[in-house]
């Protein structure tokens, strides 16, 4: 009989296990495609013993969403509070070279986002709020970076934040159909140095 | 008794039904999820009526990937053998704008392009090349345009090629979520503008 702490620990290794791989499978073959059953047997347990843990396959699939967001969120926010907003940004061309480090879970955007264009997606609404999120935030680090004298005359933030979100979304799906390393982070870095009047990176 | 000419009529109807019935299901709930069933019976006919006239779901994919490459063909190379270029970067926006007026081909392309990164998807090659076609197109108007002395100094066709492609695909999918519909066509043109040293729509 294993101790009640011993049983949360089991439980939460399982969980983890579950959500690894139902991340493969949702970034392989898209949310709609991939059963239950499907990862369930990739973990070696039943379609009953995975909805043990996860009710749904919807439950399963807001926490792929939150585990993937929280892990993005220390990488991605880091100096997202530097008055100017260039550490921000800085951030933006690093978060952009670690995701070529981890094709599934790029892949896991790309598929999800596009599937969830879709009013009846269950994850229609959590995409809807992220991008008006992540271009609002974009937006108010280019401010920062405008009031501070850094951003080439006549800039708008607002349409260069879309701008910015777009690239790098669209620069994922280029990568994952023809995978050249440096493809992401140096597109990306060129287009966002175009923006400022000061260097990106200094001294490289 | 129909005559021989009615017969092909009837069969090139039919058969455009079905490739539209199969553009909008695989715009909505991706290529992977559709069925053959559901097709069938959103244009009035039976499962084996459909594999009569294409005779699996995978010749289906390929008639929608063309008919849609062949409509976008006309509008989308106008102007590309100008000497400078412009015309075809005004094409670009062109395009763009056209778009945001046929929601459901913008969606089949977001959502197709990020299941096909899958290398075990039957559209993979396919998207591969259409990437790889794109980007070195966009690459040859931009390097015309570099020639010609319309590009802002520095400006790198290969980097600004992919940045392109890139925009417009990301920007395919914030419009999507969000249909404002100026969206797509708006930046576009800007971060263009931003590549010339002249006015891309003198006069506007």
């Amino acid at each position: 009989m294993t101790s009640r702490a011993e049983g949360y620990a089991t439980g939460r290794a399982r969980r983890d296990q579950i959500v690894e791989a139902a991340t493969e499978l949702f970034a392989r073959v898209g949310y709609r495609h991939a059963t239950v059953l499907q990862i369930a047997q990739h973990v070696g347990i039943s379609r009953t013993g995975l909805l043990h843990h996860f009710g749904s396959k919807e439950a399963l699939l807001e926490a792929v969403l939150s585990r993937r967001d929280a892990e993005d969120q220390a990488r991605f926010h880091s100096g997202v509070d530097d008055p100017t907003g260039i550490e921000a940004i800085r951030a933006w061309v690093r978060l952009s070279r670690h995701n070529a480090t981890v094709p599934h879970l790029v892949s896991l955007y790309a598929v999800l986002s596009a599937e969830a264009c879709d009013p009846d997606h269950p994850a229609h609404d959590y995409f809807v709020r992220r991008y008006a999120g992540t271009v609002a935030g974009f937006e108010s680090v280019l401010g920062r970076a405008q009031r501070a004298g850094l951003l080439v005359p006549g800039a708008d933030p607002g349409a260069e934040s879309r701008a910015v979100v777009a690239l790098m979304d669209g620069l994922q799906v280029q990568w994952l159909l023809d995978p050249d390393p440096s493809l992401m982070g140096d597109v990306l870095q060129a287009k966002l140095q175009q923006l400022l009047v000061v260097p990106l990176f200094p001294g490289r």
